[in-house]
């Protein structure tokens, strides 16, 4: 049983391949960039495109479908870049096609504060999809990339939703009526993605997970059952937002970028302001291994098993994702 | 007879297109910028995408060799995105690739002053390619982009020639022996050319040309043959430096860019600081057709009029230009 994981940080390393290899998973979408604007997004995208190259017997671009299934077969892990943020476009309409061309597939449309596309689960007021964040979901529409709302705004989420002719993700949230958070989706939300084809990717990051349902994988996979209640079969999958080699300065990074003098918790609180434990199951990578027992010990069967590991994201990859990088291909 | 100019600049638009098509061009390398940065270079060629696509009745990207011949078939001019700087790569060695997937087919290694690359023809003190020069041409050759010396100092554009495993071009510049000018060439680096394959394409632009070969068409042709005298049949074509839609502010930005608050002048000088008057054969842009009568004027038979027009370029873009924007298939 192979898996794929909607969404990981931090900077991996040809380790991360191995133990990714070694937890079954054989696709998963990594982060890019933050707060990175358009130079500094081509900075990391060329590193990353470096680091896939280099170790190509274990890993490979993730930039097609079938580039991931072949992953799967091969017994690599296809590295699908993604972006948490839009500053990568840097306001620019058409830099969506140019950094679609250079391999990235997945872009959040904003990341935890408002930008000129969004606003973010942690504004006080939701402005909704402005007129840019309108433009760029078309162009993502166009040029094959996946709309990201994890860390967006429930109101932009919905005007997303509804201004894409395309399915939406939630690569790594959970629902907030399992665990009120200001990250985590409202009922509402979920219906939305189950109505339009969408997908949620239930987090394994404790800050929004709740002790709970980061206990025991049992609990954990209860709570993938309750999501699957909300939105349906075909719209929940895994997006554990596992971070690799974390230290101080990518957390300052992730939380405070360049846009405070301050401190900011991202999900985490003044309260409990380090780095959350894991999930009590989930203490290595590796242990992702015991997702697909967990959900069976809670109900699910095979077909089932297989949507959430794999099924349900690859749907949503082929739906979303452009299949040629030649700029004549999509002269339209 | 279809034709290939070496190097235009100016912003094109729809008329440049019909008009070159009229004067029997099917190739054309492009100027997407002088002075621009990254992240202006990728609005710039964005741009200039967008120009060929909402015309692609009449124009297409001259991305590979084969797209350039089948323009020519098709009656169309194929566009072919160049760089008269290097500035594009804001010193990241990994921009190559990417520009090079974006379509970019052509860069100067540096345009009128000394850059991180290279010494320029106008310093007192070329000195010679840099050590990341040397990087950025090595990578170049990997990624199939052809490098152009035009305003290149002598000393630097002859590293250039050793330092590369493929040959270069001099897109438009003259000979030196037969017109002195700091832009024009020394008979050492014509002769540098032949020896490797490489090829100069002969300006049409009266300060680099001289006042006498920019008399009848038959006198320009003449300095062309000449200019073959020096450097063989086969590394000899046309690289006019015509500029479409210019303006004051357009050549203020060529010379001036951002780097003096003063006045510089480019090949102008300042006895003669203006836009200088074309050649009296070449008034209108349709008016090279007739190029292929004058160079049989002086003497060339058919088979060296076509190498001169189309076949040197071609035979040069051919082994230079990259066959495939994938990145799977540049991963050795």
């Amino acid at each position: 049983m192979t898996m794929i994981d909607g969404l990981e940080c931090g900077p991996f390393d040809r380790e991360s391949f191995l133990r990714l290899k070694a937890a079954g998973v054989h696709g998963v979408v990594v982060t890019c960039g933050f707060w990175e604007g358009a130079l500094e997004s081509l900075d990391s995208l060329g590193r990353w495109r470096d680091l896939v190259r280099d170790n190509a017997d274990v890993t490979c671009m993730g930039d097609t479908p079938e580039a991931i299934e072949r992953a799967a077969e091969e017994g690599r892990v296809a590295a699908i870049m993604g972006f948490q943020n839009a500053n990568l476009f840097e306001g620019r309409i058409r830099l969506v096609e140019m950094f679609a061309e250079l391999g990235v597939r997945v872009v959040q449309l904003t990341y935890n504060n408002q930008n000129e596309l969004a606003g973010s689960c942690y504004e006080a007021e939701d402005s909704g999809l402005s007129r840019f964040g309108a433009e760029v979901v078309r162009e993502m529409n166009r040029q094959g990339m996946l709309i990201d709302c994890s860390h967006v705004g429930d109101r932009s989420t919905l005007d997303a939703i509804k201004a894409s002719e395309k399915p939406v993700a939630v690569t790594h949230a959970n629902a907030a009526s399992l665990f009120p958070h200001k990250r985590n989706k409202s009922d509402k939300v979920l219906h939305a993605l189950r109505d339009t084809g969408g997908v949620i990717g239930c987090a394994a990051y404790r800050n929004i997970t709740g002790d709970y349902y980061s206990g025991p994988i049992e609990q954990w996979c209860e709570m993938v059952a309750r999501t699957v209640e909300i939105a349906g079969i075909d719209s929940v999958a895994i997006g554990t937002d596992r971070g690799h080699n974390m230290d101080r300065a990518i957390y300052d990074w992730m939380r405070m970028g360049r846009w405070t003098r301050g401190v900011d918790y991202g999900a985490a609180s003044a309260a409990r302001p380090g780095k959350a434990p894991p999930p009590d199951w989930f203490q290595e990578l590796e242990d992702m291994r015991v997702i697909p027992d967990g959900l069976r010990s809670v109900g699910f069967n095979n077909e089932e098993v297989e949507k959430i590991l794999h099924g349900n994201w690859m749907r949503l990859y082929r739906a979303t994702f452009r299949t040629s990088d030649r700029y004549e291909e999509t002269q339209q």
